[in-house]
């Protein structure tokens, strides 16, 4: 595998289809009445996440390709998004395209009870990547219910009801479906949904702890776990659940030592460690898993997005020895009718070897730390609102605040401001695709993103910057 | 639309791949080796559902097409499975193969807050095909998630915690992983997997309600579930939630009059009616949608499986106008990574094209009508084991008893017995691949099944019987 000193981007094959300019080939009209027909059916019959219903007006997208999509318009913009950081190999990458249309006419489905070739592979370059002897794999359709299964998995090996996790994260959005349920598949997990504790993970920018140091902020982020523990009582705690490094809420990259120490402390009280690298995995940061880079084996780990970069849904568990023995003989109760998918396994497998041959990982790594990190510290210094920049790989978070004195967000967790508007709007006129969420920017490009297109980026980024702070000034 | 007085299945254009051939082209050593490879990777590496992981022998599959699957040693199956009851259109149907090989070279994935011309299209062909208003529809990756998300919108709708939904039934393996969520996404959601309530449905063979006549069984469910709402408090309850024949459950067909009695009486007390058609939905009994047959508009209709026969993982929600409004200016929170993913609602949309196209409905109808249910009607009254059938297009359940008399089932309720796993052996010994829960084996071949085929499987099914009524005779 090469390792070149200065990261590029892995070679396309030159077979590569291309939608990009097979969308305009019928011409521009044509395109865009097309593109008003699926615009016009989208505000009739398409019920969106997240959102008043009445009051978005959907960007329509048309086609992609590496680390492009074009909309409605005919506008090409460069996606710093990975869409939700899920098309880490890019949009339409050819081999990935290619297997998931040989497995269509081979088996598109079959189900879960039974073994298939892909499903076998897919769990064997999955496993073969965790760390420690994460050996097998549970499929899901993505990684809400690999945290679902996950936590089943604990609860049951354990016995013991809850499942402490962090402010700050997010595990996906599902919470009831099996209470609904009226069999007995329901028995095993009455009432699993209530005893989910939260705590505070390290976040030294805004740290709970008084903290000054990342060393600091480590030991007092794991003390107060510990306390944690302590009072919810050791004894009635399945799991510590965790993102390797909270992505939506924030990329906030765990000191060195945090994670290994999360780990010494499951040990010492019995506890499961899960471990969420649903957005972190794959390459996303320069790595196959966080938690591998950092010398810790969890006893699950779950995945999604990255695994396949999303081409089709997927997700999964990757089950360590612990929970494998405590379900050799016993009927583990949790299933879902796509698990291990075919279509979606061959499309991880295709994807799992270009990252291979390809060295996405290395090239994502190479980026971050020659080219993103060094040009995001530049913004911070050179732009007044920009608070921190933190991330590793093709994983950053820009935080956006009123002034660097006082680190007041620019808009509310969880909510948005009109800064925050400014930026979306400036970034997109200026064909950036960008990923927001509360006060920050993520930059999230697929990792195989070339240099030049994230140069690219990072130049478009500086003049949204050069808009948030005018629209700082003005309001302040 | 042709009519066809007599079912036949729907023509298969000719340019179909064969992969059942195929698969064998390199000869069946090699064929066995590489089944081996699968069979001996899958051991090592894949988590399955609902399994004691080192009890288990997953058969091999390694091809499928129409309504057979091939196993490792070669062997051509009969699928009256569906595989969980979800490839409505058999396996492999060229047309959404094509469709699916297409969209992945166009545009295989996309997030869910952009517009795409397959996901408007799917969506428009889905709310056309939906009883009354029910036109605006949320996608999600299967069932489960389409019950999260109907059940989060009736709560938030109505401002009340309760559901209520059936003893005898099945909505899904997720509970909890919008608990473990720590961002803002979590609090309007938070505790919302208490206070699901369940209730007795109609079940004549097997009357709670001391019922003798499907009138009399009606009536009665419907009585005990006005005293349930009654004794719960109306004002506590968003939402009855069930599915319009229960699946998995036993395919206890509801008596006439019985989902609009329920309907009557959500309105009665401002309660939302939501029907879960996951398994009911797109053909399976020989209609797009069991409510809109039996004259009911739910509030949501929840939908998977069939919608696009599980050849991409796809699931949805089917939402009504007082849903729509609630969420017309006010943000829904719920959402997922692969909401409306391109390619699954690729082959929805190939799938809805050719059912329409070749009336697979009516086709299903009338095997139900004309072949499956006299036949096995007719087995019924041969074999003293057989307790009672019921269903309805290509969707029936055969219930097994030691005795007529006293009903007793032949495994309990969940669970097997040696009776049942000799059922399973004998039919797989005799070419057919049975769908089996508890003391029934439910007869669910793709809708696409030829007549010859159904009856070919129901000659099997006779023999099945007569193993399953010597077992019953040898531990009596």
């Amino acid at each position: 595998m090469s390792a070149p000193s200065t990261p590029s981007a892995p070679a396309a094959p030159s077979a590569a289809p291309s939608p990009v300019s097979a969308a305009s080939a019928a011409g521009p009209d044509a395109a865009r009445g097309s593109a008003a027909r699926t615009y016009a059916l989208d505000r009739a019959h398409v019920f969106h996440s997240w959102s008043a219903q009445a009051e978005i007006s959907p960007m329509v997208v048309t086609a992609a390709e590496g680390s492009h999509v074009v909309d409605g318009e005919g506008n090409r913009l460069l996606d710093f998004s990975s869409q939700l950081v899920n098309t880490n190999i890019g949009h339409q990458h050819p081999d990935v395209v290619a297997a998931i249309a040989d497995q269509a006419h081979r088996l598109a489905t079959i189900a879960p009870q039974y073994a298939n070739d892909q499903r076998s592979e897919a769990a064997r370059l999955i496993a073969e990547r965790t760390p420690g002897a994460l050996d097998r794999i549970f499929f899901t359709n993505g990684g809400a219910d690999a945290n679902e299964h996950a936590v089943r998995m604990a609860r049951l090996t354990t016995g013991r009801p809850k499942v402490l996790t962090r402010y700050r994260s997010y595990h996906g959005g599902t919470d009831t479906a099996i209470n609904l349920t009226g069999d007995p598949r329901r028995w095993a997990n009455d009432g699993a949904a209530a005893g989910v504790v939260h705590f505070f993970g390290p976040y030294l920018y805004r740290s709970r702890f008084h903290a000054t140091t990342e060393a600091e902020e480590c030991e007092r982020a794991l003390e107060h776990l510990e306390q944690v523990v302590q009072l919810e009582g050791p004894q009635t705690i399945a799991a510590v659940l965790l993102e390797a490094i909270p992505g939506t809420a924030g990329i906030m990259v765990p000191p060195p030592g945090y994670l290994a120490g999360v780990r010494e402390l499951c040990d010492r009280y019995g506890i499961l460690l899960v471990v969420d690298e649903v957005m972190t995995g794959f390459g996303r940061t320069g790595a196959w898993f966080v938690s591998a880079d950092e010398g810790v084996v969890p006893d699950l780990l779950t995945f999604a997005k990255g695994v396949n970069s999303g081409y089709v849904p997927l997700g999964g568990v990757a089950v360590g020895p612990r929970v494998d023995e405590h379900f050799a003989h016993r009927p583990y109760p949790g299933g879902l009718t796509y698990s291990g998918h075919p279509l979606a396994c061959a499309a991880a497998v295709a994807t799992l070897e270009v990252m291979e041959r390809d060295d996405v990982n290395g090239h994502a790594r190479r980026l971050g730390e020659q080219v993103i990190g060094p040009e995001l510290r530049a913004l911070a210094e050179r732009h007044p609102t920009v608070g921190e920049v933190r991330g590793r790989g093709v994983f950053w978070a820009v935080e956006l605040v009123t002034d660097k004195g006082s680190r007041t967000p620019v808009a509310p967790t969880g909510g948005s401001s009109s800064v925050m508007a400014g930026a979306v709007q400036q970034a997109k006129a200026l064909g950036l695709l960008p990923f927001t969420n509360s006060n920050r920017i993520h930059v999230v490009p697929p990792c195989t993103v070339s240099e030049a297109e994230a140069r690219e980026g990072l130049a478009v980024l500086d003049k949204v910057l050069d808009r948030v702070d005018e629209l700082v000034a003005e309001t302040a």
